[in-house]
């Protein structure tokens, strides 16, 4: 970790700035102070320096930023913790006279404070931790596969329970409980099961409707170990699938795998989506589609590369990405295959494992 | 939900825009978007004027949003939702000259956009919702206060579980399943359960720890009920408490009988803080405490007013917010007692039920 911190600190002149000021609160939660410096409280500002690693909290982490933090420097602030005039303070006694702030990790008002309290002069500098972050290194796709793994279990130890009369929150529950069970420090999103019609809706919160023969159900979930997330979606049916229900799910499985096997560092979103897109279209439903074909995955559920068509965005070597094309239909329901990859030069590792296939239950 | 937006709407004028912009999005949560429409996605835009309720998001939402929102003009954007040019071009489009943003609600970088993207003014106006979010109605306390009973059955029924080699993590898991099994949506926030020494840090997250013995046991957790939050602390101990686990429980009581006694509307932050320091001053253990006496809790879990000493808040009727006193020291342990409280005419009425003394468990 104290590598990432001099990396960065590496890439400051190449910025135009003494040091980089990393913020996490509450309201602007940003992975990039766990992954510069390992502290997990809620509440932080870091500032990043040649010969310089200073962690600023407040006095409920004191503790906490001791023992994560054992490299950083780490002052305390009274309740309220990281004000403009405590960072402004800590600019000008050590000397920095321009420092980088992170336009997507800092909000319009903080900006406004910090430039009214003075110290320094705040100017943008972005994306040198999401750069860094973006190749994952040995220790976070172990965690990362960690994650993958325990969602595979948790998912096979919840099927069984799968029946009709059992509600979508019963099923979310059930997954959150063996997730945890097997090791997940918490889910890495608000799980998703969203049975027939509600099948439609991608993003559907878990509601008191229960499962009846012929639902399709959607299952969107991820766990997280050691900060790092995981995310995969598979569709159930209850009972023998319909011909349509078959003809769906076959379609957006051609449209995963190839998708799939055109992932290698240099491939690019675009080429993904329109792959899957072709896929849909030859079974005429690619108006079902309304997403993108996947995003980064780590510390953030949602970080880069964004794959959605007309980011630009091209794969590369250790990307860990989903893979998730879908079709829905309001009033019918809707399947979304999603699996978690890891980019190597050899193409795509899958690091789930649950068959892909669309799975009868109840 | 729709008197909001118009209430927010009559304000325009005296804050001397056309309409007001409040997003929403995964790296910047905010529930201003939920508190005005309804709207439970994990993306949106809203952009409110007198006779204008406009709703953006992406075709994720599509269904989601026409069944939340229902008063609401949604417009569904391409993947990547409520970009600064499709913002720029409703305002422009609806002859918006002047729009105000939230300043805590949005993110330097996109401020820079949406100005670079034209469309109308962009200007600062913040706090016209969370000034109405503080006074909560009868609907909303009615579900914090569901929320409250939850967390409170949910405390009684993992108490009888906790003995000696059970660690902290099966202690927060099993509390998250009592609350979820008793209706929450979810954790309030990531649920604290703090054994032995580690209870000295106020904001553990729960590990691998095992009680054993003597250990103080401090728990903070909360339950979600349509959106709003509960917020509750207690300590345990495994065994008999020893004198100076009785002494430091005693005062950090009777700091919080103090605080919560003076709760009425126009009394100060201050006045509480100071009050529940002197208790504990003597005792001799007012260095021990860190953190402010408490916060407002609705859709946030922190929200306004903040009761931190030094921000010169007031407390007014319909204000929902803990108290929470609390005294740690390193190697020994910690204690916190915090309530949630309604501000009413006649005083603070308590939302939870759980019995404040030091619970003897194991």
């Amino acid at each position: 970790m104290r590598k990432r911190a001099k990396a960065v600190a590496g890439a400051l002149d190449g910025a135009g700035v003494d040091a980089l000021l990393c913020l996490h609160g509450e309201g602007l939660p940003r992975p990039n102070v766990r992954y510069l410096s390992g502290f997990t409280g809620s509440s932080a500002a870091l500032l990043i320096a040649c010969g310089h690693r200073l962690l600023i909290t407040d006095g409920r982490y004191r503790e906490q930023a001791a023992a994560e933090c054992p490299d950083w420097e780490v002052e305390i602030l009274p309740p309220g913790g990281a004000d403009a005039a405590a960072i402004g303070e800590c600019c000008r006694s050590r000397g920095f006279a321009r420092v980088g702030y992170e336009p997507q990790g800092i909000t319009a008002g903080k900006l406004d404070e910090l430039r009214d309290a003075g110290g320094a002069a705040f100017v943008p500098a972005g994306g040198l931790v999401e750069a860094r972050r973006r190749r994952k290194g040995l220790d976070e796709i172990a965690a990362i596969e960690a994650a993958a793994g325990i969602v595979d279990a948790a998912l096979e130890a919840t099927a069984g329970l799968a029946r009709a009369g059992v509600s979508e929150r019963d099923l979310a529950l059930e997954l959150d409980v063996q997730m945890r069970r097997r090791g997940a420090e918490e889910p890495a999103f608000s799980t998703i099961v969203a049975a027939g019609p509600r099948s439609a809706i991608p993003h559907a919160l878990p509601s008191e409707r229960r499962l009846a023969a012929g639902d399709l159900v959607c299952i969107d979930c991820g766990a997280v170990v050691d900060g790092y997330r995981s995310d995969l979606t598979r569709v159930w049916v209850m009972g023998e699938p319909d011909a349509e229900q078959r003809r769906v799910h076959a379609a957006v499985l051609r449209a995963h795998d190839r998708a799939l096997a055109l992932v290698r560092p240099g491939a690019g979103g675009d080429d993904l989506n329109g792959a899957a897109r072709e896929e849909l279209a030859a079974a005429g439903i690619d108006g079902w589609w309304r997403h993108g074909i996947g995003h980064g995955v780590g510390l953030a559920i949602h970080e880069a590369p964004s794959l959605r068509a007309g980011t630009g965005a091209e794969l590369a070597a250790g990307d860990v990405v989903t893979i998730e094309p879908g079709a829905y239909r309001s009033g019918w329901g809707g399947v979304r295959i999603e699996d978690l990859v890891l980019v190597t030069e050899a193409g795509a590792r899958t690091l789930s494992a649950a068959p892909t296939a669309l799975r009868v239950i109840g």
